[in-house]
C-alpha cells in the first residue's frame, strides 16, 4: 500500500474561518474532519464534507477533548468511560453528515492533546478504540507509542504518521503546539521523501531517529498549508497508492 | 397500527439528573433521546440508550435548538440551513450510540421550543424533514399544523401526538412550559382513552377539540412520570400495538 | 458634547483572530468590548482592555444574547429577569478586567440580535436597563427607537448612534447582518459628515431620513475597519469632543 | 478570630437543581458561589446572591476550570496567564450580582479539580493569586500545600480549612470526589470539634494527622447538607467568630 497526504480540517467555527480548505483539497488524499468539540459547527462540518465529497477525498473523524476555546490543544483528565462515550459522539455527529454525502467513514484520528494523550496514557488509548471499534475503521497515529500498541492489540487497523509541518524533540517525539508557522514546503517535502525513502526522520536539534509511516501529515491552519500540501504531493508521487 | 407510548428522556447533564428514566422505561414504547444540545452529554445518552435497549424500547432522536441553559425551551432565529445541520448533527451523534448499542434509529421528535417553532414557522419545519430525510424515519408531531403538512409533503411518515401531561391553550395549541407539575395519574389517563375513543381533547378552559393521536407522550421530567405512564400503559392497553 | 467615534471589539475567541483592534484603536475613541457570550475568552478580554488602555480608549461592555456559535446575530426569546441576569454577568465579567487594568466601565452598548430585539421588544429594553441601572452607565442604541424611550424613562443616559458600516433599510431601520462587507471609506466619511452637518442619513434605496447621533460605529470586523476609522476620525475631527 | 462555616453554593443549572441552599443557608457563615464554569449560570448566581444576603450570609467567588460537563472536577492542563483571567472572568462575573446586591465581594475559594491543581502545581496556584489580587480578598485552602505557601508569598490573606464531608487519603491529602454520598452529622461535627480543640484530622484508614483550620466546609450536593450544616454549628459553637 502506498503512501497517503492526510490533512487536519474543518477548522473553522461560526463566522470564524480558519485554513484554506479549499485550497488545500486538490492535493490530499484524506482529511480529518473537526466534530464540534475543538473547532467547527454543524454548518461546518457540512460544508467540509460537501467539498471533500467534491474533490473525492476521503473523510475521517478528528475528534478532541470537549475544549473549544483551548482548541483541544490542553490535555483534560477525563476517565475512559467518560472519554469513549465522549469520541463516539464526535464521530456519530461527523457520521451524520456522512450519510447525508453518501460518504462512509474512513478512518479516526484523534486530535491535539487527546492524540498526544493516547500517546502515553492507556486509558485514553483504549477509549478512543473503544469508539473506534464500533465502526471497525483505522485509526491514525504515532508509531512506537500507545497508539500502534493498544490500537493493534484491539484488532484495529493501525496507520502510522509523519508530520511534515510539526518538529520532533529531542527524543523524537512529536512537539505540538497550539499554533503552527509556516514551513519551507521544498524542505519539508525533502524531509518527507527521506523518511519514505530511508525510514528517517530528524529531531529538533538535528538528530536521526528512525519512523516508518504510510501517511503524511499536514494541518490546514498552517499558514501555507495549500502550497506545502501541492509541494509535498509532487515530491511523493512515486509513494502514492 | 395500534397506539405507542413515547416518553421524552435521558435528560440529565454531567452530575445532574432529571427524570427517572429507568421508572418509567417498562411502561413505554418508544422513547426520544435528548442529543447534548437541550440536556444530556455523551455519558447520559450512552445509558439512556443502554437502559432502552434493555427493555426493548425503541429510540429516536429527539434534537433541540442548541441552548443547553435554557433547556431548549427559548425560541431562536435560526435559518434553515443552519438549524437542518444542527437537526442533522444531533441525530448523528445519538446514532453513534444506537450503532455501539446494535439499535437502528426508530424516529426522531424535536425537542420544546424547536417542536413549537416548527408547527408554525416552515422554514424550521423543512430544516427538520432536510435531516430526517437522511435517514428515512418516521417524525412525530402535532396534527394539523405544519408538522403534518410539512412532513407528508416531504414523504415521510408522520406520527400524530397526544400530550397527556401538557395542557392545550383555548385555540387547541399546545402549552410548552419549561417545567411540568405532576399530574393525576387517573384523570390523565381517562383523557387519553377519550382521545382514543372518540377523536376527543379538552382545551385548558374545558372546551372539547378534535385530535387524532397514534402516539402519547409522557414527559421523563414531569415529577411522577414513571406512574403516570403506568397507568397511562394500563388504561390504553386495547390500543397498543 | 462632541461626537465620539465608537468600535465593536474583542471579538476574537480561542485561536480565531476577528478584526484588526491593534490597526482601529489609535483613531476611535471608545471600544465596545465583547463579553464571552458572541465572541471573547478571558484572554481575548485581558488582551482588549490592555490594548484599549494603552490607546486611552474608554470601555464599555458589550453583551450579547449566549450565543457564540452564531455570533450573537440570532435572535432569542428570553424574559426580562433571565436577560437582565445574562447581561449582567457579562457586564460584571469585563468589569473584572477593567478592575485589573485600573479602568473604569465607561457604557454599555448591546450587540447584534440582542441589540435589535431591544429596538423592538419591550422586555428585552428593560432587561438591558437592569443590568446598567448597576453601574448607572450610559447605553449606546437607536435615536427613535424603544432604545431611547426605555433607557430615559430609566434615568439612564441614552447615546444615539450612527452607523458608519452598516445600511438603513427603506423605513430607515439598522439593517444587521452577519457579515459585514468593506466600505469606501471616503463614501462613509461623507456620509457620516453629513448627518452630523444636516441631521440626515440615507436608507439602502437612495431616500433620506432624520438621524442625529452623538456617536459613530465602525465595526472591527469589516475587513477595512482600521482604515475606515481612520479617514472618518479625520473627516468628522471639527465635531470632536 | 473564631472559626466559621463555609460552604460551597449556587450549583445549580437552568432547569436542574443541585443541593439544598435555602435549607443550608440558616447555619453558615460564608458561601462560596459557583460562577458558570463548573456549575450556575446568570439566573442562578442571582438567586444565590440574594438568598445569602437576606441571610447575612458573606458571599466569595468560587471559580473552577472551564468545565462544565465535567462539574469542574477534572483536571485541564491551563497555562498561568490563561487560567488567571479565566478565574478573573468568573469573579468579575460574581461580583456583577455582589455589585447589585449591595454586597462586598468577601474571599475566593477555587473549586474541585482547580483547588486540587492549586494544591501541587505551582502556575495554577499563582494564577489564583494574579486573580485573587485584583481584589486583594482572602483566599480559602489546604494548609501545608502549595496554597498556603504561595497566597501568603503574595501577599494575600490564607484561610486554612477542614473538610466535614470529604476523606483524607493516607498521606492526609484530600480526597476530591464527583459526588458526596451523606455523612453522620453527629460524627462529622465530633471529628470537627476535636480538630478545632486538638488540631488532629483522621486519614480514611484511621491514623491522626495534624491540621489547623479557620474554616469548615460543607458541600451543598452533600444529600444531608443542611442537617450537616446544622449539626456542625451547634457542635462548634464555643469556637464561632
Amino acid at each position: 500500500m502506498g503512501v497517503v497526504i492526510n490533512c487536519d480540517m474543518g477548522e473553522g467555527f461560526g463566522l470564524y474561518r480558519c485554513g484554506d480548505d479549499a485550497g488545500i483539497m486538490p492535493h490530499i488524499d484524506i482529511g480529518n474532519v473537526a466534530c464540534g468539540f475543538h473547532a467547527a459547527d454543524p454548518v461546518v462540518m457540512r460544508e467540509t464534507v460537501r467539498l471533500a465529497a467534491e474533490h473525492g477525498v476521503a473523510v475521517g473523524a478528528h475528534p478532541s477533548f470537549p475544549d473549544l476555546q483551548g482548541f483541544g490543544r490542553r490535555d483534560m483528565a477525563m476517565g475512559r468511560e467518560e472519554l469513549a462515550a465522549c469520541v463516539l459522539y464526535q464521530i456519530g455527529a461527523l457520521k451524520g453528515f456522512l450519510d447525508a454525502a453518501g460518504l462512509p467513514l474512513n478512518h479516526i484520528k484523534p486530535h491535539g492533546a487527546l492524540y498526544g494523550a493516547a500517546m502515553r496514557r492507556e486509558e485514553v488509548t483504549q477509549a478512543i478504540a473503544d469508539a473506534a471499534s464500533v465502526y471497525g475503521v483505522p485509526v491514525i497515529g504515532m508509531a512506537g507509542t500507545l497508539h500502534e500498541e493498544v490500537y493493534l492489540a484491539r484488532g484495529l487497523t493501525f496507520v502510522a504518521e509523519y508530520y511534515a509541518d510539526l518538529d520532533y524533540d529531542p527524543s523524537g517525539a512529536l512537539i505540538i503546539t497550539r499554533e503552527h508557522p509556516a514551513r519551507d514546503p521544498v524542505e519539508a517535502a525533502r524531509r518527507a521523501v527521506r523518511m519514505l525513502a530511508e525510514g528517517k526522520a530528524t529531531t529538533i536539534d538535528g538528530r536521526d531517529f528512525e519512523l516508518k509511516a504510510q501517511t503524511i501529515c499536514v494541518h490546514s491552519d498552517t499558514p501555507n498549508a495549500a502550497e506545502l500540501a501541492r509541494v509535498l504531493k509532487e515530491a511523493v508521487r512515486p509513494w502514492l497508492a
